[in-house]
């Protein structure tokens, strides 16, 4: 499973996902192209899915965000017969990779926490509407979604069959939703779980598995009914018209992926890839009317969509590459100024969208399971929201005092007032907050600090980097940091950096990456899983797994 | 690795701890013999340790509570000349089996829960005195006490270079408190985690590694000062006498455990453990000057003592046994009676102690990754503290209305104030209150209806049992159950529990057990921990493991 993964789609090429815009309310509807598979082996039958349609189910709900403010209402649904949705297809499960697999879940992880968020970042909440087999990643689906009807007929019902069908966990928060969003109790948990044919009907609702039971007869009509009571009571302002998410400026070369503000330099030697973000190329915008005129192309959207294709352009095709170091350059009282627009016009949908963007591509960083280092050369713009890199990532090194032969501006790291609220993380604190967990006094501290220039010396004092070093020690220091990063086994630097970057608090959100990922990482190692008589290759022979009987 | 092990042990048996005991104060050395290993084919040099180790260890902890209430601080500190401790024995664990890895993390994980907790639930207060090297499992002994002092010489530093030297990841805690209970910088955590030589002096102290770091002329005198200081602060009332814990009473045989309170069957077949706890024998104690004549066979103490080593003994001794069952048999209100002297004299400290204790052993069954089920049947004493199994299990099944042929009383459940606040979970709720995570009022009803005999129709009405059966499908329903749950993967099990027995929030102690675990479990078996060219096993050859270096 080496094949190149792109995650720039549009509607035009979508093969799994059609969508109904109707004012408020837009219907979704999945129809998984049995042959449309990433990979080469399996088919998706009955709505079963891989990575690539959760590409394009990412891309929906993007898109919905951007171009279909309009939208308060997504009604998620199957357009196929007798089934919602099976989960993830078990025959790609079983020849994947495990990186594959992990990386695949994290990714689907995502794209649920991105509509199950809509509702509160955006105002479009998700229905799950479900008729028909809604079964283990289907399930998730639906959980994911902040209102589930499910219809009252014989052959429809809510599952979670992993465990008794597949040995393995749901891998997209199943476990963590059912516990925690919808409160089931856990001894009714335990027993869904170990149900491979799942719950149908009342004994749903009144489990909690679902919202509301409807006969079969009125589903379709209870459902837009719904749809249209929650459109008429959201309080999401009316918006007439979005922008269009054209085709990313993206030229991917053996050493390098070029974007128009974003660069990705690969050194495979030292197993490691840097992205530098380059500061704006032009003036502010004076108003949302005029960032509402540049659509995909104003600044700070650009620079969002070119840095997150990138990392997950690393995540998926560039696995080898253990350490990702974050680069800028450009005018920081620029960059601010951009940013400045944005934040004058919270209230603005376009404003709010592009910040809630913002809050999703710094999340997808945290979690993103290599080393991450934040390099502050001279002429870098690491301000307001590029300053969240620096406590995004493990480390950071910053430039000290001139360099010889460097006549960039001296480094220097501005603070906005992005960076105390806007932009929290999976625990709900902000970055500043999680770094000085122990220190309250620090970041109010910090808060009269914004806008101040703080050049190396300053930035070491106030907490906001790792390390400091001028022209001598430099090139060294940050050599044998590599070197040495590189070095260490991968396993035990995703192992910590996972305990290491979610100090405090701990959410749903962090459950699922911290806890759950973790346990189903362990399973997927297995025998009792993945081996050659493990639950995953047997499937579909009709001879259940042959387990190894020793609890761990 | 199949020997039996025995969780019991006493001071003249002790092979690597002394204790000084001196009035208000305990000094407690460290001075593992190299040749007492529990298992053959490594010698415990530098103070590391095996399970055999740890078993004095968590022998030692309860004792101080239970026979020398006197004792106020404890010096954890080194009897070997330049080294604290050098953490868990590595050639143990590059021989152990993956399940004997993962429980003696868990036993070690426990033994320092219990300690750091002392000084919060029994007001003993641990300082660590640390001189010489303090690495790994060593610097995680330092960190779960709650003060921390260094000497300043060459040699004593703290680290924990498991990752850069072991490709694992530190087992018992030590990523999580650095970074939740000492509250150290992540970043400034990141590199501490990346050093194999750790940090020393000045540098361990701002980096909030210790407390405290003192001229190694006067380290000696200095940590006795302290201790007194901590002694003379402490709010412990003075207690001149404590009580000796004897011998249990437990008679092995090839299928089953007998103890004076309680049995356990095994039944190897059906891969289960019965373990049926027994009310009392005799009337309840007048007073807590009664309790103390009764010393160690007070029914209380008797029945905590002997559930936890039946516990540990399935847990370690018989690992295929994938479910274990409870049941008990008693008179429920004599079994309250016993209880209500404690809860009448929560000052005193054997009351306390005792309660104390049986939040412990609850918390150990908690995390017991076997599965659980309580069997209320006819004649059972599910009532106060015993009551709190129904919601530790991951199930329970109760009968209903009379049994043909079965003259015991008709089971029924009682609840009593213990269930509301005595015994709280890791994640800081009670049982009843983590069950009703969606239905707050629930718990406020169940308070008024303490003491009330619930039968089996009010027990399912309120909540408190999974499935209540009557005499025509008892056996079909609960043998059903028996067979299904032991024909999954155990690997899915203990996933599966392990994600849902802790809704709601989450605190150190689960994120230890919940999270850093399951990495650590992950490590533990990817062979660039433990393969045959994995870091594991090539430490001490002076060759680094050779990684896969996908990034998952």
């Amino acid at each position: 499973m080496s094949k190149f993964i792109n995650f720039q789609t549009d509607p035009a090429k979508y093969r799994h996902w059609k969508v109904a815009y109707d004012g408020p309310i837009a219907n979704l509807y999945m129809d998984v192209d049995e042959n449309g598979g990433l990979f080469e082996g399996y088919q998706l039958k009955l709505n079963s899915y891989d990575l690539g349609v959760d590409i394009e189910l990412a891309d929906v709900v993007q898109r919905m965000r951007f171009e279909h403010p309009e939208v308060k209402v997504v009604v998620m649904q199957s357009a196929k017969d007798r089934v919602f949705c099976a989960g993830a297809n078990i025959r790609m499960l079983g020849g994947a990779a495990h990186s594959h697999k992990v990386n695949f879940c994290k990714f689907t992880n995502e794209t649920r926490n991105t509509f199950e968020a809509a509702e509160a970042d955006s105002g479009q909440k998700y229905i799950a509407a479900v008729k028909g087999a809604c079964a283990g990643g289907g399930y998730e689906l639906a959980l994911a979604c902040n209102y589930i009807m499910l219809t009252d007929d014989s052959s429809s019902s809510v599952a979670l069959p992993e465990v008794p069908l597949l040995a393995v966990l749901p891998g997209t928060g199943g476990l963590t939703r059912v516990t925690d969003k919808r409160k089931v109790r856990r001894d009714l948990a335990d027993i869904f779980c170990s149900i491979e044919e799942g719950v149908k009907g009342k004994k749903a609702k009144d489990w909690r598995l679902v919202d509301e039971v409807i006969q079969n007869s009125k589903f379709d009509a209870t459902v837009q009914e719904r749809a249209a009571e929650f459109a008429a009571k959201s309080t999401k302002a009316d918006v007439s018209k979005g922008i269009t998410l054209g085709p990313i400026n993206r030229t991917i070369s053996e050493n390098a992926v070029t974007y128009s503000t974003v660069e990705v330099a690969l050194d495979r030697v030292a197993r490691k890839a840097t992205i530098t973000l380059h500061g704006p190329d032009g003036d502010a915008p004076a108003n949302m009317a005029e960032v509402e005129a540049q659509g995909d192309q104003s600044y700070m959207l650009r620079l969002a969509r070119e840095l997150d294709d990138a990392i997950l352009h690393l995540r998926l095709n560039e696995m080898e590459l253990g350490l990702v170091a974050f680069q800028t350059q450009g005018d920081p009282d620029l960059l601010l100024a951009h940013e400045a627009v944005l934040l004058a016009n919270k209230d603005h949908w376009l404003a709010n969208e592009t910040l809630q963007y913002w809050k999703r591509i710094l999340k997808r960083i945290d979690v993103t399971s290599r080393s991450l280092v934040a390099i502050v050369e001279h002429g870098s713009c690491f301000a307001g929201v590029l300053a969240e890199l620096l406590w995004a990532v493990d480390r950071s090194y910053m430039m000290e005092d001139e360099f010889e032969g460097d006549n960039r501006p001296i480094a220097r790291i501005k603070l906005s007032e992005v960076n105390f609220g806007q932009f929290p993380m999976a625990n709900d604190l902000t970055r500043l907050e999680t770094r000085f967990l122990g220190e309250d006094t620090r970041v109010d501290d910090l808060k009269g600090k914004i806008g101040d220039a703080m050049e190396a010396s300053d930035a070491e004092e106030n907490g906001l980097v790792t390390m400091i070093l001028d022209d001598i020690d430099w090139e060294d220091e940050v050599r044998i940091f590599l070197e040495e990063r590189a070095s260490f086994s991968p396993d035990a630097m995703t192992g910590m950096e996972a305990n290491l970057r979610f100090a405090g608090p701990e959410t749903m959100e962090t459950r699922i990456f911290g806890r759950l990922t973790a346990w189903q990482n362990w399973i997927f190692n297995r025998p009792n899983a993945v081996g050659s008589n493990g639950a995953l290759q047997r499937y579909g022979t009709g001879v259940r797994g042959e387990y190894n009987l020793e609890r761990v």
